[in-house]
């Protein structure tokens, strides 16, 4: 059974190849740092799970301004606002006038694609469709990364320092020991149902939905294909939802707001979870966790993927830190700085979700408070700029 | 037993001689317009019944610029700012420079004595500690209110329009029937344990405070006594608090944040009821509610008194034109616009209650992003702006 490991040695040893391992991988090879990236999934698998994507001003400035691929200028739908939509009426959110940004409508798998092709274009060590992946030695100078590659051969890596960033799933997280980290969560009472309709836009913006039946959020992929969702029960079955069940419930909440949807083949359904969860500090010895190995948010802020992107950005330059000057004192001020923007960012889903989402016990007092909040914000050029610089990734500051 | 009424007949009748009741008759007599105010209190009893205060910069313009009083100008302490502290520090949120507006610390109380004062030299007709109060004929074109003044003597009053400024616990907002109206409530699972001490300020304005054991309000009323709340359970008893145990409770609360109480004897405890309330709408036939008839908001945004005031200002305006027309379409139209402040307010009572308060089902998440909010407030212009506009009531807007 046993063969002998191939022992090797690298800088930072990152597991998981998503847009979190891979950004930090692209920023330390320019940096002049090595690393070795690998990933349980294989590359066609993590390229045809569809997940959609909003991308800050600073994730686009990352993709485009640090050589990975301009793409994101050409292919992404540039969004200057967004709209909320409740008690009747819809309000536009304009991020430009408010606060000089701008979102790009891009999914994370084209993300991921730009990211693999920069890496195999700049010949960057990535592993994909590894196995037996274990990690050890994290509080020594020297920890160790072992797997199995994807024609067998077993690896032993060892490096400065290990990066997990292998997702809320993944096993970095589980290495740190209880007494080491806290973590944090909280779980909502509802879900996501998502579609993909053949149809041509139906806003030019996302448009969110606050409405008595509940939240909807209308969103947009092409030209001919949109993605839509409404709150939903977590234990809904998409199987109970015929296309005419998923129009009506969606044309019943938007039409509540005089919006009209244009209707077409539903292709895909899906139930998002919600949950919001951090661990901390982000750093353990020299292993330190990325993106969502160390926190998850609900979908409502579009900030998972943002968050991983900020995460790396900052991490980068703290490991030209340790990798010039030996010690770890980098991998603590990585981990504050990045829990810093975690956390506002965990209060902006939060926000979000509850100002425009229906609770199972809300009382019509609730619900006329979020109508009184919604028009607050919307009516106040100070709290429509407060979403918008949260929405945009807080421009200006890193 | 029956004696014969005396008969009279007057445009507006006002049951209810609190701020709301005398600050609409005041606005009336201004317009030309006869109105009688009565209230089951004497006049001393109000007067020491010590009520706290902070107004908006529309509330001492209404009281000062329309000849009430400059009193609020002479005695009342301008804030150009509040306090709020968590997470070991204290952030200020400066009015003046963000909205160009300030508050008042002003007593309720001191507002019923220039008001009562006011409608006494100006000759207006206030009745105190009337009895056997009742209304009737709401949707007549000449509705009736009836009471036995303190002499003893039985009126009948007739007018164009009731005004029901008689608190939450009056007899007006029951007079509307059940199917005319509907209510929005909310309790909060915490009270406010107030005291009054006499030391010296502990701060020169007011400072929230967030903290591990809960919420905690360091006031001020003069040089020499001083006005602090405590996040506390609804249920809790004075009598179990000694001066000792509150002084520790107050110290570890805001010694969390780094701030330390100047102390001194307590010369008053209470415990303040925490709860939200609307009442729609705000009219129903020729009686219409004002002040907290109509809303209660919980203390925390300090929008009680200023919301009543607002009410008012609104609702002389609307007055005069029925008034003048006859018809009592303006009445739906004070509703409609008096409601549009109300629900702002009452979402900002909620959010800065839910701010800063725990709950006692927290979780540690629920702090975390707690203290996440808070740093996204006081760290962005924005944010902190739209609390300020908000505290000082919306400026620039009627």
């Amino acid at each position: 059974m046993s063969s002998s490991r191939i022992r090797s040695r690298t800088q930072i040893a990152i597991v998981g190849a998503g847009p979190a391992g891979l950004m930090l991988s692209h920023l330390l090879a320019r940096a002049g740092i090595d690393s070795v990236v690998i990933d349980l999934r294989g590359r066609r698998e993590i390229e045809s799970t569809h997940r959609a994507g909003i991308l800050e001003q600073a994730s686009v400035d990352l993709l485009a301004g640090t050589g990975v691929s301009d793409r994101v200028h050409r292919d992404g739908d540039r969004h200057d606002g967004i709209e909320l939509a409740f008690g009747g009426g819809r309000h536009r959110i304009d991020f430009r006038r408010l606060v000089g940004a701008s979102t790009r409508l891009y999914p994370q798998t084209d993300v991921f694609v730009d990211l693999a092709d920069a890496r195999e274009r700049d010949g960057g060590d990535v592993r994909f469709g590894v196995g037996d992946v274990s990690v050890d030695d994290l509080l020594s100078d020297a920890p160790v990364l072992r797997f199995t590659d994807a024609g067998g051969a077993r690896h032993e890596v060892r490096a400065d320092v290990l990066v997990g960033a292998d997702g809320s799933r993944g096993l970095c997280r589980r290495q740190v020991p209880e007494a080491h980290r806290a973590q944090y969560s909280r779980t909502y009472p509802f879900a996501w149902f998502g579609i993909l309709a053949e149809a041509p836009p139906s806003a030019p913006e996302l448009v969110y939905h606050h409405s008595p039946r509940g939240f909807a959020l209308i969103s947009r992929r092409t030209e001919t294909l949109q993605r839509m969702y409404f709150q939903c029960d977590p234990g809904e079955d998409v199987a109970d939802w015929s296309d005419d069940r998923i129009w009506d419930e969606l044309q019943s909440r938007v039409g509540a707001n005089g919006h009209r949807l244009v209707e077409g083949p539903i292709t895909s359904r899906s139930v998002l979870p919600f949950r919001s969860f951090v661990q901390e500090p982000m750093h353990h010895g020299r292993l330190v966790l990325a993106g969502d190995a160390a926190h998850t948010v609900p979908p409502t802020g579009a900030k998972g993927l943002n968050l991983a992107l900020a995460d790396v950005r900052v991490l980068a330059e703290e490991l030209e830190r340790v990798v010039a000057g030996g010690d770890t004192a980098p991998l603590a001020a990585y981990s504050e700085r990045a829990l810093r923007r975690v956390w506002k960012a965990q209060h902006f889903s939060y926000w979000m979700t509850t100002m425009l989402h229906t609770l199972p016990d809300a009382t019509p007092f609730d619900v006329r408070r979020q109508e009184g909040e919604l028009a607050a914000v919307t009516g106040s050029t100070a709290g429509s700029a407060y979403l918008a610089e949260a929405y945009t990734g807080w421009p200006g500051e890193r």
